[in-house]
Parts: structure tokens; sequence; C-alpha cells
């Protein structure tokens, strides 16, 4: 099926999400769980994709099969260029072919992005597509911040950092609800003048109006503006956004895991049993598990990269989120807010 | 004086600290309180530079006028050009001159580093000064790890960050003991491809050996290693740095800031008064009043950059870390570490 001409209305709705079974720490069993889970439960269509042989019982999902697998520490590229039967390749066809209406792997990251950058393709005028990572902002009303971008891009542009300010805000508002997001910058002062000249360059663009209609600059936030909605879009390089989110997750980890070790010692027993339900929620709050996952953006598909370490909650939330985004228009959204006003954009394909 | 010509030995040791009485957001009360604690209970003779008027009862400290103040918000490069008689800058030209042996400022960061390196100097064969901020590694045997630049500089290059690992390794020897410290560039993956171009060039010269024989280079490192000890030294640039730094004490604070409001809710009296104190020794090494404080290295002169917030306890900890590293000889080391071996360098001075 040529680019453009995916399924979209009655006919994308009907379409199951594919599902990498093998990729994750837990794979299959956790993700084959989960696709049931999602099936059953939640009412949604599920494809797997992956070794028959290997899935156990699937409860009546049915399977794309795929015989080779790219492992979580492969090299991406390698991978998906060797492996053109693998279980994430063979997912990203499937949306690609109009089989699909979106993707879900808790698999090597850089492989499901290499997979849907080059099966799906990019959308027209999108430079470089970007992942992007909800950060919950716990105790607060405001939705979780899209940081982006959180990995896919080491190396980026101005150009590219409008584009991401672009796509990130079309996905909260499809994603959140948030009507124009407020959009930042990350770097290392509030002043204009801080950062590096991509910052500084991107500051100007986008305090210039570059990035549209469809948000609200709000200028620079700082590594300590995390988890109290400083804003409903970060916008960063590939390499500080993932500095940053590992830096973040380390910290949470080694606090949770300190604080976890205390409440087992003896003569806490009580503390902890009073403690612990009362911190619950926001435990499953900041857990990347309830997030539902990362988004691949300016791809021409949906594609959900969920935490290698995910359960079958993990699964269900990110097959539902993926479902619920493509159904709802986020690729047409993206695609709308690169081309709209952008200049020297390709004309929307 | 000139330069190269700073006293050593028992000259040096007979000198003061020069103590900025009124940078940071407690100055000048909390800034005189602990410069007073110093010389009355650490016996560590001190300088307090400001303004005689509005320091109140110094207890004896002796006091250096200076009469202007650059504000925590100012402009650094303006600020130090401007205010020639201010505490900032008569700080540091009082180590220039021979009169302090480190000079200690809880005040604006980048006024602090531009005072230094205006009047106290780069070291010969230094491209640039880097700030080196220790990271508690809590429930470990492993001393902080040293983050740098965590600042200074927004944009470096390969030649700078093998200075840094040279420079860092130093502190860490001098500060801690660590005999062979082990060097890690932060990235994005463990392995040598990842990240920009000046991660994969530092790397491959840290691999080669130009750190010099001062230091182990283990590789690199990602935002999830700090807390637990990964690498003595952790080298990245001062954009990168600094953000890491700030997500780190974002996260932290907004996790201990959300465990507080929850003990303090009805109810839970009796597990908040177990717990509390179970829970201090960790906090306390949390804190960053707890470490003295960031560390301005490659400049010819100690120069202690103590948290905005600092309270007397903290000045206390930062003017007793500026003491013992002058004494101890930290400029020499860096010095040495710098020129050993590195081709290009300037002969020592």
């Amino acid at each position: 099926m040529a680019r453009g001409a995916r399924p979209t209305g009655a006919a994308l709705a009907a379409l199951p999400v594919a599902v990498d079974a093998m990729g994750g720490d837990r794979a299959p069993g956790e993700i084959v769980a989960g696709a049931r889970q999602a099936s059953e439960q939640a009412g949604i269509a599920v494809l797997l994709v992956g070794r028959p042989g290997s899935l156990g019982d699937t409860g009546g999902v049915p399977v794309l099969p795929a015989d080779e697998v790219i492992g979580m520490d492969e090299d991406p590229a390698q991978g998906v260029r060797r492996k053109k039967d693998s279980s994430l390749v063979r997912a990203a066809e499937a949306v690609r072919d109009g089989a699909a209406m979106a993707m879900v792997s808790a698999g090597n990251t850089g492989a499901a992005m290499a997979s849907a950058l080059l099966r799906m393709g990019r959308l027209p005028g999108v430079i470089r597509p970007a992942i992007a990572t909800p950060i919950p902002n716990p105790g607060t009303d405001h939705p979780p911040t899209v940081l982006l971008d959180s990995g896919a891009n080491a190396e980026c542009t101005p150009d590219m950092l409008v584009q991401f300010a672009r796509m990130g805000a079309a996905f909260s508002r499809q994603r959140y609800g948030v009507e124009l997001p407020s959009v930042a910058l990350l770097s290392i002062g509030e002043e204009k003048s801080k950062g590096t000249p991509l910052e500084k360059e991107s500051h100007a663009r986008l305090a210039a109006g570059e990035g549209g209609d469809g948000l609200r600059f709000i200028g620079n936030v700082e590594g300590r503006d995390f988890f109290h909605g400083a804003a409903d879009v970060i916008v960063t390089d590939g390499f500080t956004g993932n500095v940053a989110l590992k830096t973040m997750e380390g910290s949470m980890r080694f606090l949770i895991g300190s604080l976890t070790a205390i409440l087992a010692r003896p003569g806490l027993e009580q503390a902890a049993e009073a403690l612990i339900p009362a911190m619950l929620p926001l435990a499953q709050e900041l857990e990347p598990e309830g997030t539902g996952g990362a988004m691949l953006l300016g791809v021409d598909g949906v594609c959900v990269i969920s935490h290698g370490s995910s359960s079958a909650r993990a699964m269900v939330n990110a097959i539902t989120v993926a479902h619920d985004l493509a159904v709802g228009g986020l690729v047409e959204a993206v695609s709308g807010a690169v081309g709209a006003g952008q200049p020297g954009a390709d004309p929307p394909g």
C-alpha cells in the first residue's frame, strides 16, 4: 500500500494493534498475557507478532508469524537490516501495509525506532522523528509533561527542535486534551542567553513564533523543573533528553530503594504498614508502567515503545494508548502540525 | 604578586580563607555565623569580605571591606567587570595577592567563577576551568563521585573533556584519597559508539590513555548511574552536567517533598515519628549542605562555590574543605595533572 493510503476512519478502527511478542525483558510471557488482557478486558483487537511456537496459549489472540528476534542489546540498524523476519520489522510492516492500526514493543528501543522509520517511513516534511516520553506530574492537576527528544537523535539542529515543539504539542493535545500546550526549551538557566548555540537559536525561533499557532512558547526551563507541571511539552536534543530521563529514573529508583530498605528494618514494621498504602498512589503515578510508554513521533504510523521491564499491566496500558492514538488521528495531527505554516516544509502527502 | 609566586607550605597555612560575606540567599547572617563557627570551633582563620556596616557582630573575625555586591541574578561577566569593589572580586584578589589561601562563596555561581578566573587566572596549560560537584553515594563504601563540568562551559571540545578527566581525578585523589580514581564519560549508552561526536572522540582519546597515569578510564556511564559509586569521576560538558545535576536535585526534592507531605497526614503521626529519625542519615548525606560545595578546578587558587541556600553549617563545611584543599596542595595537584605528559601543554609555570 502506498504511503498516504493508510486506512482511516472506520477501516482503521477495525484493525488490530500489532504487538511485538518477543521484545522486552519479560517476553514473551508478560507480553502475551498483556495482549490477552487488552483483548479480553478492554475489547481491543490485538495481533501478536513473533514465533508461534514460543508464545504459549494466546487465548485466541491471532499471531503474525515472525521467526527472528532482535535482542535487547543488539545493534539496532544492523538488526533491522539483517533480520527481515524479526517480530519488530514484521510489526512495523503490518502498520505500513494496513494490516494493523499501530505497533507496540517493549524491546530494543533503537531497533523499534529503526523498524518504524524504515518500514513506515517519515511523514512528509519531518526532518527526523523524535521519541516523546510522558513525565508524570504527581499531586498536581497537570497532565504528564511530554519530553522530546528523549533519545532518537543525539545531535540536533534548531530546525529539528522547532519541529519537536510542533510534534510534541500535537501529541499533548491529542493524548491529554491540552488545547494550547505550553512548550519550553530545556536549558541551563531561564534567560534566553543561556545554553549552547542550539538552545539560543531554537529559543529565538520559537519566541518568533516558528512553532506555529498550535502551541504557546514559554521560554527555558531547567532540570529541576520536572514533576511539577512547569510545561506541557519540554523540548531538547536526544542526548540531553536521554541523560535527563535516565537521571530522573536513577534518582527515583535510588531514593525509593533506600526508603524501602529503611522500612524493612526491624522495629519499623508498623510504620511500614501504615506508610506503604499511603505511598502507593504516588508510586503508581511515578512508575513507567502507568504512562503507556514512549512514542515515536514523525513516522507514518503509531509506534509506542514500552519500558524494557514491561509487565502484562504495562502492556495493557501501552496497547490501549496505541489504540486510542491511532483511532484519534495522532498521525494526521502530527502531520498537520509539522506542515502547517512551516517555511520550506513539503506539502502534506 | 606574580603568578606562580603564591605562598606555599607554612606561609600558605598561616593565611585565612576569604569568605564572600554578601553572597547567598541567606547572606550575610548565615555566612557570618558560619565564618564565626569555623573560626571559633574548627580553628580555621577566616577573612570575611563585604560591607563592614552590614555584617553585624563578626565575633572578632576580621573583615576585608568591599562596598559592592553582585546580585544572585546579575549577569556574571558584567557584574565582575563593573563592580570592581564587590565582595566576590575582592575575595578572588585576596587569593591572588597572597592575602588568603582560598575563597568561598555561596553567591552568584557564574560571577564567582568569573571573579576567580579573571583575578586568579588559569593554571598554565588549562584550556578552560570546570566546576566539579561531588555527588554522594549514600549507603555505599564509595566516596562521593565528582561530576565535572557541572556548568562552567556549555560548549566543550574533546581536548577539554580529556583535561576535565585529569583535573577531576586529581581532585578525587586530593579530596577523598582515592589512589587511582576511576573516570567515566557521561553518555547515552555503554558502547563507545554512543553519544555525539564529542563523547565518541573523548572516549577514543581517554581509552588511548590521554588521561595520563593518574586515572583509570572505565568507559561510558548513563544518567541512571549516579548515587551508587559507578565511578569516582564522571566527565561531561557543562550543559549536560548542569542539566543532570539539576535533574537529580529536582527529582530528590520532589520525592522527599511528596514523602514529607504524606507523613504529615492525620493518622500517620506514629509512622512519621518512627521513620523520620531512621531517614535522617540518608537525608543528611544527600543534602548539598554536607558536601562542602562545588569547586572551580583549573584556576590558580582554591575556589569553593557553596549552594545558594547555604546555612551556617554549610559554610563551616565549605570553609573547612577550602582550607584542607589549599593546605593539601590541590592547585599544585591539578596543575601537575594537566601538565603531566599532555602533548602541547604549556610547561608548568
